[in-house]
This record gives structure tokens, sequence and C-alpha cells, in this order.
């Protein structure tokens, strides 16, 4: 999956944000962030952009790993447990796929295994 | 509202991401970031989790601003239309507040004034 | 728009809950639901699959007002007030639309103008 | 679990709507509905709030359980397969719980075992 990992490599914003994946395939994906200072909000905690960020790049390899255009479209995330320290870990999984939509289930958790949000995605697969 | 503004400038991903809040009053808040190459997904539209992020600023920032802490529950955003160039604008307003529970939605827009994404968000208010 | 009525007025189940469509036109719908006994849960409240309906009918006729069939592809609904008594109207707004996909807005209300509940919906469009 | 299925029994919508709930523990419950001519829309697929009301039903009862109040606070569905004939089945999980909020996901299948719709729905625990 060279290509795809070239497609992807050059995400700048999830760079930015100092995330990275560590596996994809089509239909699944993995991405971890090590939280540093630059990732908190005012209250100390990481900031919940940075989660969805986390989240939203596993989605994105998961749903683009087939070789077709993936469009976001819909997303809902739910934050259960504030993230603080160590680093967080996203896996994406695939619920459904039709020929123009799909929807992808992403959960972030800690390196306690406790659950930080739940993410569930919609794209709009291109022709 | 100089010790809200404290308080919110400290949030460093937000800072991390360009983002600039523009209007802060409890209830209703005003933010926004001017494109550059490291908002860039590898497509080079803005990437789905800085958009969030210049969204989900603009809701702390009016959720917080009664004084009390307000904690990000659930998000449900909608890309309604690629980032490209120029800059984003996020407006926030609140749909309802009870004791425990409020909602906002944050409408991002572009230089040309068309929707780019519409973000709904719940926080629960701490004691 | 007597072919959309007609073509509506065959939604069972909307029937079924007691919905009553008040105005449609492409983009845009009113419906409203008298509440009644059969539309409580256990605490006397309205229940939620009620107020879903209710706001998901004005949904599916402003969506599929223009004449292409729309298919519902993800909601998100907050409850916001507790429905007790008297009746409840919803008004759905088109929020985007492009060749595939729109998305919408439906706001519930009760008899004293106050918010039951926010609605947002996405549609695919059938070719 | 007597007094939990008495208060639950009580729902009229649900019953109205011809929902079953065949499992509740804490946490945890399952529910279903035999399709019948009014779950129907005016295109002769299981209404979106036929599915939701199945869902939301599963979803009270797993939230519910536990002897504490919980009332819904925001929904999320996607649509992912049109439900025609024979039964759909909701089966609901908890995802977190914490004092004041709660998490559940809820996968509705039909009688070929395909998903028609994923829920994620959070709850707020009264005193």
């Amino acid at each position: 999956m060279e290509e795809k990992d070239l497609y992807l490599s050059n995400d700048r914003f999830a760079k930015h944000a100092g995330i990275v994946l560590t596996e994809v395939k089509p239909g699944y994906a993995k991405a971890q962030m090590k939280i540093k200072d630059f990732h908190m909000n005012s209250v100390n905690l990481v900031q919940g952009g940075a989660i969805f960020t986390l989240a939203d790049y596993a989605f994105a390899a998961a749903a683009n790993a087939y070789g077709r255009v993936a469009l976001g479209v819909n997303v809902n995330i739910s934050f259960l447990k504030a993230g603080i320290s160590g680093t967080l870990y996203a896996e994406c999984k695939e619920i459904s796929k039709s020929y123009k939509l799909a929807n992808y289930t992403v959960t972030v958790t800690d390196d306690d295994g406790d659950k930080v949000a739940l993410f569930n995605g919609i794209v709009y697969l291109k022709s």
C-alpha cells in the first residue's frame, strides 16, 4: 500500500497535529497521537479539535484505501473521557459500504485502554 | 470580557491551528482562520479536522463565556463545501440552555459567504 | 403541488402517528402533531420516536418536493424540552444542496413557541 | 427485572408502533418490530421514524434499567439499508457511563443479519 501511504502522507494538517498512521488497509486504519503541549486547550485537556483530527485521519485513511476518492459528508463525535497525557490511539472500522456511500466508526482510546471518544463518519464515494 | 479572553487565549491547539476569536459574549462567539498550507489534506482541501477545530473554538468560547466550565459532550458536523483558499469564518449561536446542558449551532462560511460546514454541539455545565 | 401531496400522503407511519403536513414546497416544509395518549412514553412525556417521526416527515417532504427521490442517510437530533400536551410543530429548512446530497434542519416547537427538538438530516438524491 | 418491565411496558408509542422488548438488563437491551403495512412510507420502505423508534426503545430500556431516570439528550442515526419485510431487531450496548451522562450504541438488523441502521444516543441521568 505504498501509493496510498504516499497519498495520505501528504495530509499536512494531520502532520501539523503530530498524528501518525500506524496501519491502513481498505476499510480499516489505525492512527496515534502523542499528547504534547500544543494539543492542549485552556484547561489543560486535549482540545476536542485535536481528538477529532486524530479520529478523522484514521477515518480518511480507511475510507480512501480502496483507491476511490472518499469525501467526508458528516461526522458525529461523542467525547467520553478527557485526554491528559501519554498517547491517544484511533482505530477505524467499516460499518457498511454501498456504491456511493460508506459508514465508519472510530474509537479513540488512551494508554489505560479507556474510551476517549466515539466517532461515526459518512463518506461520499466519487466515481 | 478580559478574563474570558485570557482564559480562552490559553487554548494552545486553536493557536497552533492559526485560529483567532473575533467576538465573544455569553452564548455567542465568532472565530476565523486564514487558510494556510498546513491546514491542507492530501488532496489540497482544508482538512476536516481544521474546520472542526475552527467551529469548536467558537463553540467553546460561546459556551464558556457565562463563567461556568462547559465541557463538550457531543458534536455533529456536516461538511457542505470544500475550503480551498482565503479565510474561513465561524459564527456560534446558542439554541437552548438549561441548568446542566446547553446546545449550540456553528455555521462556517468562506469569503464568498458560502456555507462550508454546519456544526451542532452540546455541552455539560459543571456546577 | 398536488402530485407531491398525493405521493407523501401515502406515508402510512406518519399517518399512524397522527402527523399532518401543513406546507410543502421544494426545500421547505411544515408538519404538526396533536399530542395524544398514544404518543406518550412510560413517564408521560412525548416519546422521542414520535418527535423524530414528526421532524422526519417534514424533512422528507422538503427534500422530496423537487421531484427526485431523496433517501435519508443520516439524522442528528437533540432533545431540548419535553413535550407534554397541546400540539408540536416542525419546520424544515434547506441548508445546502448539491447534485447528490442535500442538508436540512428541522426545528420542533410547542404551543409556547419553545424549542422541543433540533434535527439535522442529510439525503442522498437518486438520479 | 419485573418492576423495570412494568415501567417500560407503559411506553404507549412503542406499543403503538408494534415494538416488543425481548431482553433488558442494566446497560443492555434488545427489541424487535415485525414490519407491517402501517410502518411503511410512501415508497413502501419502513419509515425512518419507525426504525428510530425501535432503536430508541432499546436505548431507553438499557439506559433506564439501572433504576435512575435517564433522559435522551442527543441521538445520531445512520440509515444503512432499507427495511422491506420480515422483522427488524435492535440491540443496544453501553459505550460509557459517568455519574451524569451515558452513551449507547444500537445496531438495527434485518432477518438476513444485514445492518439497517446504526444509532448512537446520549442520556442525562437524573439525580
